[in-house]
């Protein structure tokens, strides 16, 4: 049949397995050409073409039920399921997200970007099926990388104890997005040498039964192991051994590089040369400067090191100062506190949207005790990542309201640079430093302060009726429509808070007089720093408009579409300024 | 020696076997009459005599490092580190808080209260040895309840790649605060039943050497194993069997009602009859009811089924629609979110203290997902538990800025099974019900309404310059500031928010008029909702009060003390309507 012909499963599972293999090397071509051409997740996906057909071959989806963790290696899965056109035809290539979305189909369950979660999930859908009197198979698919996440590892070992049906695939490609980390790979490693027969098995010791499929992408494997586990009365493990990657070179030598990549040259699997310096660049050059003066200091990442500038490069200068826990944020948190207490400095860098998973250790594990860990944010705010999963709109909500932790915010390199220092050099206070998500800015300003005390940063003075207090990436904002307002004869002065936890009341008085006051934050407006400085100024006399991010979980927005809907141009936030 | 007469572990090591015995039974009686006396954790504590005194006497402390999980099971610790006068004198019980506390003293190396965090936590302390020089030993003791912790398993998958000394003691005596939960346990009892030599092992699958020791409450073994495991230059778990309430009949038969209890009659365990019902009573039967009548509804718990008001009897009623995950609250959460996914109506009861441990699975599982999970927090607010790692302050503040959660918080009895009720009813709404810890209140009320689009209720008219909106708890408190004002001549209007993750506009600008608008939130105000309301306001006309607990830690307040340092007695917000 013609790949592009597929509308669901059903129409592949009267196939054969030489049309199967046929039709597994058509996605793949259709899969390559769109990675190609407009980027994504490239190694999950190209690994995963067998295994996903294998499934839906088997499996009588939707009413047999498969969860995908993470749901970045679910390319083929769409194809196969009602959306081959947005991979085949270049016109319809943003008709889908990169991840699972019930919108989108009813074979897609959950909408899911963070690792970890699909066997806890996959759980509640048994336990409803057994309690309601089901009979469809629930599949959990978890990527090697996924398993080190403490909410996997709760997952399975609770799954054991519904004693129903309940299939775990394990898609072990012997990759995280880097390498591997923890003891739990070693044992999938053993497991791998010893054809699944090693008795010493972590899925076995977790209570489940144990099926080994050496050849992860042959289909005739795949089929055969996953027939044998359909309809099984019991929690059961298929652990198969695929290749990132697959089917094209590029990406199974360099598997790190392309997990995840832009458009790429079909031929060579090159690109173009990385644009211009971002904050991530400068944060990792001056870590491995930092390091190398002290040997106390350490950089720690959970399984993203390449988002905070640490690719196999830098990881070898930084040597053992340099810790990937794996994708494991709880660790890396509470680990940092540990260092901490031990007379280090660590600094865990992490994107903004998964350092939610770790509110607990930064609440009691950090904050509690006091202890002087430095946690660097990425892609906060809405120049960082746009899928509704990844959105870094939350960190200053949910960080800046734990007791005892400084939240700083950079608006420029030196500013940025002086915050990392003075945090690194803390002795008894847990600083976040938010890392800016926009171009690098380049300014003038008094960086080398104390930010446990300093007041508010009078960038630009003006003695009209306005204050503008705008946070990080969104001061050129503020002062790019305190220029609109000059241009209309009102004066503004804007000012940089520099951290959004706590307020500077001695200035906040000295705005009394003004009619109104104007705050700016990249971020999630509700539980966010305007709102503190609204009710301190409540019965003082400035009105307060607190402008910012909404409160929602908006999907692939377009940047400045969203910005406009929020007030946030230069030209809105004049005028609203002028109406004052 | 004279155990009273023990200022430091020093004072033990050169003791012989003997003498340590006569010691345990002479630590066992003294903790056991203050126990007695006082309450506090019996079982744990009971049955770690002998492995506290064993650690002690073989390692180095305080140079070696003991991070002890939960660290609710550290009396003896305590006893042998300086402290025995608080556990032998009874003018001095109060002089120590039930966890470990580096206030206290150097050996007590992190403030802990929340489970599973010591391996991370010790980690960090092995890192920073390995990095410095160091040759200190550093060991984790750690629960078997608490091994079903998301971060203790992370803990463990990454300290096997430390590849240097890290000791991990599991104190296995067969239970969690209820019975273990969980397929790892079945591999601790295959283990126990093999006496250590199954070679499917959970820790050597992790990457650990496994060391077991049967009698775990037998001295010499203690200390033979831990003296083979000393300056170990590799991760190595020392397994010992334990008996929970180890010494004293009833605790070690009763093993969950003793895991922490009030003063108890030492002669035969027995306690007072459980005074007055409490909001607990009212959510489990109520919730045994709603299940008898709908057996899609599921009530979960993470590991502490009697916080929620489900004892063995209770659980027993339920039989499968009531879950316990384990101590495992990011697996609670998810497997929340997957049955409301299968059409189940999930209703997740647990501390507000530990609900922090799933902020992300509450993001991203829950909410992005809009699955109509109910979330029932308890002991939230400063009627809640006191102890500093136990606050339920932050629920509000952490919880409420997620979007598309809706946060109700119940005032009295009917208003709370309304609540209850209309949350189970939902099919894409996630709705957290904040249970009311302060006594039972009951009064008339409109409390079957439509809890998403429901105005704030007035509770009182009036039509003066002050209005005041208190929300939960706070209720009565808004309602005898206004008797008092009454009584002063002034009429104030007092308001139920019902919800305070969103505003209702409509009802606020109807109080565009007044003065002075207060607002009463029991949690801590920063990101709550009264800066909320406060922002809404600026510029409207009334002034915005924002009463309620303070962002901080504080640690085993006296209640009336706090209210009132924090404005809270019903005079005191009355004196400040006044001054409107």
């Amino acid at each position: 049949m013609n790949a592009t012909d597929i509308k669901s499963p059903a129409d592949i599972r009267n196939l054969g397995i030489d049309q199967l293999s046929q039709l597994a090397t058509r996605l793949r071509e259709i899969l390559l050409e769109k990675l190609a051409a407009h980027g994504g997740h490239c190694g999950p996906n190209l690994g995963f073409v067998e295994p996903a057909i294998a499934l839906h071959y088997v499996f009588d989806t939707p009413k047999d039920k498969i969860v995908f963790d993470v749901s970045h290696q679910t390319y083929v899965h769409k194809m196969l399921t009602g959306r081959i056109e947005a991979f085949a035809d270049p016109a319809h290539y943003d008709d889908v997200t990169g991840f699972t979305n019930p919108a989108e189909s009813e074979y897609d369950l959950f909408e899911i970007g963070h690792t970890s979660t699909s066997v806890s999930l996959a759980t509640g859908l048994a336990k409803a099926r057994d309690l309601t009197g089901g009979t469809e198979n629930v599949v959990a698919v978890i990527g090697d990388g996924s398993l080190s996440g403490g909410e996997a590892l709760e997952g399975l070992d609770y799954a054991a104890e519904l004693g129903t049906n309940f299939i775990v695939v394990i898609n072990d490609n012997q990759m995280s997005i880097a390498e591997n980390h923890g003891g739990i790979y070693e044992n999938l490693a053993l497991l791998r040498s010893t054809n699944g027969a090693a008795e010493c098995n972590i899925f076995k010791a977790m209570g489940f039964d144990y099926i080994y499929v050496p050849y992860g992408n042959d289909l005739e494997s795949l089929i055969d192991a996953f027939r044998r586990v359909k309809g099984s009365t019991r929690p059961v493990v298929v652990h198969i051994d695929t290749m990132k990657g697959m089917g094209f070179a590029p990406a199974e030598r360099d598997k790190e590089h392309f997990h995840f990549t832009g458009p790429f040259n079909i031929s060579d699997g090159s690109s173009e040369a990385p644009q211009m310096q971002t904050y991530v660049d400068v944060f990792a050059a001056h870590m491995l400067k930092a390091m190398q003066q002290d040997r106390r200091i350490v950089t720690l990442t959970a399984g993203t090191p390449g988002a905070i500038g640490f690719g196999p490069a830098e990881r070898a200068r930084a040597g053992s100062q340099f810790v990937d826990v794996g994708i494991a944020e709880e660790q890396a948190v509470a680990m940092s506190a540990g260092l901490a207490k031990a007379g280090c400095s660590p600094v865990f860098g992490v994107c903004s949207t998964f350092l939610q998973r770790a509110y607990d250790q930064l609440s009691q594990d950090v904050s509690i005790n006091r202890q002087p860990a430095t946690f660097v944010t990425f892609y906060g705010g809405v120049y960082g990542m746009n899928d509704v999963t990844h959105l870094g709109f939350f960190d200053v909500p949910m960080i800046s309201n734990i007791p005892g932790i400084l939240f700083l915010e950079a608006t420029c390199r030196g500013e940025y640079i002086a915050m990392l220092d003075w945090a690194i050099r803390q002795t008894d206070t847990p600083v976040v430093v938010r890392t800016p998500s926009g171009a690098i800015v380049e300014r003038e300003g008094d960086f080398d302060v104390d930010y446990a005390t300093a007041p508010y940063e009078l960038v630009e003075a003006g003695s009209g009726p306005v204050a503008i207090i705008a946070a990080g990436d969104f001061l050129p904002l503020a002062q790019q429509a305190a220029e609109i307002l000059r241009t209309n004869g009102v004066e503004a002065a804007v000012y940089n808070p520099r951290k959004v936890c706590c307020l500077d009341t001695a200035t906040l008085d000295t705005l009394a007089a003004r009619k109104l006051i104007i705050t700016l934050e990249d971020n999630s407006i509700d539980g966010g720093f305007g709102q503190k400085v609204a009710a301190y100024m409540s019965g003082k006399g400035p009105e307060v408009r607190v402008l910012g991010l909404p409160k929602a979980f908006p999907d692939r927005y377009n940047r400045a579409q969203f910005m406009a809907e929020n007030k946030l141009t230069p030209q809105q936030i004049a005028n609203i300024a002028m109406q004052a």
